[in-house]
């Protein structure tokens, strides 16, 4: 049966369990701030899990709730407005509804990628979202909306690189339960890379190792550690025949700095490392 | 009975009457400003009930005209333009009044939450309103609308963010009544923390010495006290069986710092502060 | 009858005689300007009546020509644009006059208010307009347009908050005579106040006292002094009942500062000086 | 008979002799370069003739020409762009010519005051306009447009207050002949003083002498010299029985500085002055 | 027969295998990531043959998945915004696809080149293609689109000249596999200037060689060194004719440096380096 | 027979051999770069005639290929679009193309003068128009258009007055190869002088010396030293009759500089040179 690749936002969730792994009580947490009806901030570097603990929860409140309502995700940026959130009229005539408007009216999860990037207008459509009022008002039709009890509303950004000018206003910020994310533990991270990467356990302890030393490595040079998920790219590419110091650089290494100084520096002990965890 | 989910902008007001308890004198204040047509100002932090004010306002305003009128509320920011305030013309020919102009055509009360964060001509669109012309000039339809009695202006902001650049001119400043809005009093914050996470007092107390500690570290670390709303979130946790500890980390310490010495050196005195209220 | 509450900006004017009271000589200058097609400019504080004073010229005006042409008042901001003055094609494609062009074609007084607030494209409208050949080029209409001899150009600031980047250029001032408008005396403020908030002129004389210490106070702390319309609602709420140090804070003090150390050193100062005019 | 108030933009021109006094052979050399298409360009301080300069020679060039071709005046700004120079569609599908396009179809001289004011995709428009190819290209009609042998291009600004940034470029500059404008000398200033405010000699002598004592302040607090303007202003308002001293002050002194220190410095020189002049 | 010049985007690809030499292992590491579903980031100075190595990619895959489709080039810069990527509605109220909804929907290759000059609107498109979401909303059209299995998503820029504020995020950056370009070795650049100059192998080593000596002045007043394309212009002009020092003025060291410190510094040496190669 | 004033963009070329001398092997070059289908990158300062070469090329290669295909000048500045160039569609549903689709499909000359003063998104339209694939895509129609082999690209700007914010990237240069331009050599000036004003070589030389004081005094006070164009506008003055000081004073010290010291500096030498070759 081919795949379905088109759906409408106001239908797409996770349709199968994401595979996730609890790391610190998060589930507990955010089941509750859900049933309470608390806005949820998610904080922590990149590639540490959030969006998809998102997808996760999204996933479970529609098991729980019995029926299947949107998850939609607003990945944000300067240029966000909130028209863009809200809906705008086409030329047609007809309203558009923006993918906000989508989630408060289907009682969906409403997940803002990266909040800090978003401009104050963006921010200031969630303030009565995210109190006890629970409405949006649509001035370009002229109607305020009141999410319906399956509706909430989530935010994550990485604290590691805020600006100043950036950072979330107090008003913003003490609308949220906040859960603060990180890396997983060793035993945790190499079982994420086992299933993903479809590699054996003493690949994926080695590159749990490796990326270990990475994260060591920040503030000497690197301005953020390795991922979890760039570490299952250099285990994909190990179980496809690629030699392991290649797979490092190309996967784990590379991507990170573009500095030539930082790039040495950490290069060599990288591949000292590599070649410890798989002689040759 | 299914609950209305949606409103037109024009007739949006409470139909119950919001919980809110008095703290120094405003309630009178702001029925004689609004009696002698006085537009007013609210000052203070963010949460500590200016918004809530104005919607508890909004209600007696209509109990005593015996009609009802709506609450217009505009979240105030950058991008707020004149045309989003005042309406524009749909690419229909139709004129789509904006906020302002709903609230003035209709009597109602205008509220402008954040108002420093608005540009000039936002700021200037309430100039005529606010003295004793009361009139809004909407240059798209070439016409000047009088208020009618019923109509009232209202701002806030929190000054104690307020960049130079961004304070409010004292030609707009020296239109308004101004009401000085701060925490409430322990006793007064207690009753709120009871009633609105549904806990017992002594725990509500206890949030609300927690409370009292964190905004003490005001300047110390943290850029702001926690609010009241902060305090009910953290009590409908535990009342949810969630521990104290957590409970206070997720909703009160997380939402409000990225800074990784300022939370550590708070956690640890909110660590003791807590248990000391709640010995496990 | 019901009161009117809507007009085409093209009939709008003071359909009664505005109160105001001369103050050195203004009416004077200010008619042979007209007179002669002098465009007048207005320097001077918030709230001392530049706003009032045009209102009651533009009403002298109407009674001595014996018909009434339009008051045609521009709030000038930062994104205001020569289109918004002139005007533009509406989608239908109808040309809809911009408040300027109004003003032109019915000889009417234009008046933009803080003018120092408008970008170049604004004031640059008003070039052609504020010399001898008093035209108004519409590129959009591919016109020009002569005003008729009833129309004048009048402008006003206040000189004391004007920031270098702001400052209009000269061979914008030059196109102007101007008038240089400051605090009545306290005669006249006394009269001012008794008239206005309704009250006794002992009340009266007491708050221009607070008055004129609190304009002492400018550059000890404060910004700005208070002008008339403050020590007016101050004078509204002694009516009313309120204490008079409660209205004195809430209508003179309140509004004016956000600064808590200027707050606090004016504060005190206050309280004595409206305890030794109200004595309880 | 009635006046008439509304010209199209490409029949409007002088239709009698504007009044112009020759300062120091700028005739001559207007007409030269006229007569061999190179463009010119106006520079000096405001209010000392410039543009009735231009008035006054597109009336001469239209005499000489036997027909009438349009003075189509631009008033540069910052948001003039290039479409506003050449023209745009309207939304009914006509093509509406800009005024650079009216003066190059018609063949008359189009003259953009205070040039350097305007952006750079502006003055890229009059390059090609400005050298040998006599071209104008407009993108939106896929054309490009030669201009008639009695088309010129003038341009004028005060070197005065040009902000480095704001310079024009080499290769705008190196377009133009160049006349260099100033006051005009005390003779000729007290002609036109005469003639343009209706007073006789000695009051006309007196405001040169008044006139040439501001220009001496400049720099010692003065941004800038009174222009000629001004003084006929105050004449004006002596001819009306205004006081000279109140007339100097309002329409000289008062409208060119907001500097208090400034002001009453030369205030002051200024009432001795007056009073040597007009005697009470 | 008649050479096509016209494309639909949804068909663009290369039909004839592009001239390609690989350099270091980076044909297998593309293969890998592609089967792997992995993004690409290609990292090096401009002239590396970055982007020809992505044509000569696109040309493999069609030709191992016996089906053609597109090479989606955007060629990123500061005013590329989300809509120029997923599409807008024309105002005919057809849905026009942008080039990454093109690439998306017919399983292409999306090659971003550039991609730090775009904003962060462009990049966070890519957030969701590049996870294993492989997803791209288009809000406009209300629908989520998912990649199928044959496209691929590419990326490249010049590390040498990030400024601070342009430079990627670590959450961008951390979906990719980096392969790191740089100049080739001197036998495989002989090899390339002589096949596609057209020249003899003596001239190609010269050449390479002169190349190699101006690549040796970056930092020592040139900014950056000459790209094989240049030294390949060079070898052009040799062949027609033109003698070897004027040929490599004007294709090499002209169009790299305006500065004239250095111009001269370089200059020299280039004089003798060419005279040793090319004695006359 | 009344000349033509007005064409399409898509058929404007010389029709007669502009008048072009050469200076230094500028046109063998740009004919070989023709030929072998490379860029041209003009550099050098305003005024020295490399427009003129565009257009005189322009005629040779229409003549050379016995057919006219358009020269499409693109004067550069800030505002100019990647869709200022591409097209766009009216409002009538119709497509226009801009001027550099009219070039790529007709096969003419693209010119891009003053090419540093675009944009990244203008600049990044030339990138695949400047490499062998010589392709522009135009998403706004979904095409990719290949120029045919007549199509050329070519840029001009003055190196003398980049900033370093407006330099151009490594990554555009490097696709052109660069002839620098000068002032001519003393005799060729005096020609062209001679020609262009129609005047005798005895003036024509004294013009050309002065033209070489001026330059001199660049660095000196001058920005910039005087152009051709402006020795040829003093020479038509001075044909005309009028006196050589005050033909070099307005058309060569007046355009050049706004500063008054550098004006008095630069006066005085030059009021001494006039005087010894054009003596009373």
């Amino acid at each position: 049966m081919k795949k379905q690749l088109e759906w409408k936002i106001s239908e797409y969730s996770p349709d199968s369990e994401p595979f996730y792994m609890e790391v610190n009580g998060e589930i507990r947490l955010a089941e509750e701030a859900y049933a309470e009806k608390i806005p949820v901030m998610l904080k922590g570097p990149t590639g540490c899990g959030k969006s998809r603990f998102v997808q996760y929860m999204a996933y479970r409140f529609n098991q729980k709730n019995g029926r299947r309502t949107p998850l939609v995700t607003v990945n944000c940026h300067e240029d966000l407005t909130a028209d863009d959130l809200k809906g705008r009229y086409l030329l047609s005539g007809k309203f558009e509804d923006g993918p906000a408007l989508v989630a408060v009216k289907k009682g969906g999860l409403l997940y803002l990628d990266e909040v800090v990037e978003a401009r104050q207008d963006t921010i200031v459509v969630i303030h009565p979202l995210g109190d006890d009022r629970r409405i949006m008002t649509v001035e370009r039709l002229g109607k305020v909306f009141e999410a319906p009890d399956t509706f909430s509303l989530w935010v994550s950004y990485n604290p590691g690189y805020q600006k100043k000018t950036k950072d979330l206003k107090q008003s913003t910020k003490q609308r949220f339960v906040a859960i603060n994310f990180s890396y997983p533990s060793k035993d945790i991270e190499t079982q994420i890379i086992m299933k993903e990467a479809g590699i054996e356990q003493s690949t994926a302890q080695a590159l749990t190792q490796i990326g270990a030393k990475i994260r060591n490595a920040k503030g000497k040079g690197l301005e953020e550690g390795a991922s979890t998920r760039l570490l299952i790219n250099a285990g994909k590419f190990i179980r496809k025949g690629i030699s392991p110091l290649v797979a490092c650089e190309a996967a784990i290494l590379n991507p990170i700095t573009d500095d030539v100084e930082a790039y040495r520096s950490v290069h060599d002990g990288l591949a000292d490392v590599v070649r410890s965890f798989f002689p040759e």
